[in-house]
């Protein structure tokens, strides 16, 4: 297998739609008018034996009513239906099947897996190969194809691949309001044939991905998704997140796409031994990619911490250490420059340095870590913004705006890590709510990484440190 | 020491606020103006020596000159000054004084903390108790007080004491927008005079507080301490977050209050054998008030999970499982009222009950949830909502709020604590974020108590149950 196999895949010159649809709350409607929305730039063939127009495209009787080739078919029919397509798909040399319809293994039903082995057999003697059953597939904003309407249409480096639809969802809208930008995100289902392993391998090699984020519950086949990983984490980061870790999790797992969950300590250990990063939780999963992708790689361990009050500095230190960062003292150096300005907070500040004992020094927490960085000492930085401070004074707006600015300026003039803490909306008032949210598209404008809480922040930087 | 000791600190009948001003900027103006504010009922005595109106209330040049009794007086001015202020306290017969005033042994310089064993032996000496020093103080909206202009006036039985005066400030705001509704919060400090100690053994037979939050970094006196906290836990929750954990953070807790913030093995085995709860974040102290203060107390372990793809019923299930819930399968009672109305689906739907299995089939996620809360084979219910899904669709306003309507409804009908998933407003348009703030809000007014992720709301609800 060479790395070309899934290129038509993921850059396909024409999509059918099989059962797309008129009406807007269907997916046979969403991945044919995602097409010209996300300005995929070939042949759009809706297929619907009704005819009609659809999302603005003539729609065709039947498959091979199609005039030209077709590199992607997606199909939005009924389970029953699927083998006549794949016929279909035979006649008209299609490459590459996404079977958005489910209800097939996955049901626990026999029936219905011994359905999937027919079709997995049809689509070996005709030539197709098929991605799912019973995933929302594709969504790759540069090459114009995404699996719903109300994506990101900016496009980036981050690959993404999901057995589950909703997670994959997650992934890219919580993740792009954190300044994610995604590559190829597949959401494959049962993978029955695309596997993750073959995935992580095409992912290896794909020039557009830098950084690739996994959600697995269960493998097929174990050996190659553990070499797939290999060969993608000694390319780039990859991040791993296995659910169905416990007996329930593994039970849930199996009805969802029936693949064995395995054991978890085989898991961890293999995920490590591969050189990949364990996530355990879609939060982690999501932080640790802000992490790999928007921040320089970490060379040490050796922290300098600021911001916020005296309790935020003991709840960051204990973050840090907990985590197996280093919580260096402030050094003698960056001490005496202190001093120049500052002499009576110079004996007193401290690393983490506490924001609410520099008022009147003429020294901000940003003006400390700074001077932090900027000393060999330290490898990394964690600021706290402290916002809850800011809301209850005059002019909260414009001092914490005036505040975060600095520090987006001292982030952006490191060659350091910087993760960013600022909390998320859970206030009191609506402008609150507001404020913080605008503060953090100003620091994601910016390429700053931005974790809620400094235990986030400090758990994603021990797990990128070497 | 009886219980009726800290009566008049938290139910002054007349506060004098020493250092006032009426710059808006300032704690002087701050602790003037919370009074009124607040709804404080007894006389108000701005202390400035230009006098002037501060305000809205005349000031007065000295302590001395206010005409009637003072039961409060809160201390603004610099730390050099406490000593004059404390002969005035006891001349005046004031019953307690609160140190907002810092830079005492907190500073770790020799001078500043023999300075506070001088206002310690002072007080003592003229008979007034001493909050702080170096902390906000009080808020407590039942008597009208507040140590900020912002914070909700809605009062409750939640208490809080924490030795930082931040962590008590973010409590407050993150935790009323998840429905918290507060007591008596201190904030104190040094912890000088008025000990944590102290506060437990009061709030443990105060009859309007019903649940403890506490944030401490160290005690001056453990084994009082730890009395307190079994004194207290004996007779309502108590949650302790304990900081200062690491060495890291011991230091900077050492400068922070400058107390000892001792081994945390110790700790953590002392808060157990006490009967309290630890949180090892602020993020769980909050999650945990919320539950505890919001939610029945589960009677045991056995959690009914639904709502969500597939994705997440993997995701509930494992963490449920891995804090010790225990994820018991569906049983027949429920399934066959399942299979009484949706034949296709009974055979297939588990517990954590997957919604993307169930279009058309006559159920949601939340009416098969109402059924296994119904059922005696569950003690406990966590609820997805699964908000991204709807992003996705049209109508998701409408729909979202509908479903959620739905749920509390289903929440307010079971005498079994059920957790509801909502996640944050880390989201791509500003219309989600708004309808997610919303739609939290909505429940929360409900008395819901709301989780952003399905981790916290098992983690809470494993820390809860017996």
């Amino acid at each position: 297998m060479t790395t070309s196999d899934l290129h038509l895949l993921f850059h396909p010159r024409s999509v059918a739609v099989v059962g797309a649809s008129a009406n807007i709350d269907s997916a046979g409607y969403d991945y044919t008018a995602a097409l010209p929305k996300f300005g995929f730039t070939g042949a759009v063939y809706p297929i619907n034996p009704r005819g009609g127009e659809i999302a603005g495209f003539p729609a065709y009787a039947s498959l091979l009513d199609v005039p030209g080739d077709v590199d992607l078919v997606i199909s939005c029919i009924p389970s029953g239906a699927v083998l006549n397509l794949i016929e279909q798909c035979g006649k008209k040399g299609v490459s590459f099947l996404h079977l958005f319809t489910a209800q097939f293994s996955e049901t626990g039903d026999a029936a219905a897996a011994a359905l999937e082995r027919q079709v997995e057999a049809a689509a070996k003697t005709v030539g197709v190969r098929i991605l799912g059953p019973n995933g929302l597939g594709l969504y790759h904003p540069a090459a114009g194809l995404s699996f719903r309407l109300d994506l990101p249409r900016a496009a980036g480096n981050v690959a993404v691949l999901s057995q589950s639809g909703n997670n994959a969802v997650e992934v890219v809208v919580r993740g792009a309001a954190r300044g994610l930008k995604f590559g190829k995100v597949t959401n494959y289902g049962n993978g029955m044939d695309v596997t993750p392993a073959e995935l992580l391998r095409y992912l290896a090699e794909d020039p557009e991905t830098a950084v690739i984020g996994a959600y697995v519950e269960g493998v097929p086949d174990g050996r190659a998704f553990f070499e797939g990983l290999q060969q993608a984490a000694a390319r780039k980061p990859v991040i791993i997140y296995k659910a169905g870790r416990t007996v329930a999790g593994a039970k849930s797992a199996a009805s969802h796409t029936a693949a064995l969950a395995g054991s978890h300590a085989v898991w961890s250990a293999a995920i490590a031994q591969a050189g990949a990063i364990e996530a355990r939780t879609l939060e982690q999963l999501i932080d640790l990619l802000v992490a790999a992708s928007l921040m320089p790689k970490p060379v040490g361990r050796s922290v300098a911490a600021a911001g916020g009050g005296g309790g935020r500095s003991v709840q960051s230190a204990d973050a840090c250490e907990e985590y197996g960062l280093i919580v260096a003292p402030m050094p003698d150096t960056v001490r005496e420059q202190i001093r120049a300005k500052a002499p009576q907070v110079a004996g007193w500040v401290g690393n983490p340095v506490d924001q609410s004992i520099l008022a009147g020094s003429g020294f901000s927490s940003n003006g400390i870590l700074e001077l932090m960085l900027a000393d060999e000492t330290y490898e990394i930085g964690i600021a706290n913004v402290g916002e809850d401070w800011f809301f209850g004074r005059p002019e909260a707006d414009d001092r914490l705006r005036h505040a975060c600015n600095r520090l987006a300026a001292v982030v952006a003039k490191s060659p350091k890590p910087v993760a960013v803490v600022l909390g998320a909306t859970e206030t009191q008032e609506q402008w609150e709510r507001t404020l913080v949210d605008s503060i953090r598209d100003d620091f994601v404008a910016k390429g700053v990484a931005v974790f809620p809480t400094v235990e986030r922040a400090a758990y994603v930087l021990s797990k990128l440190a070497p």
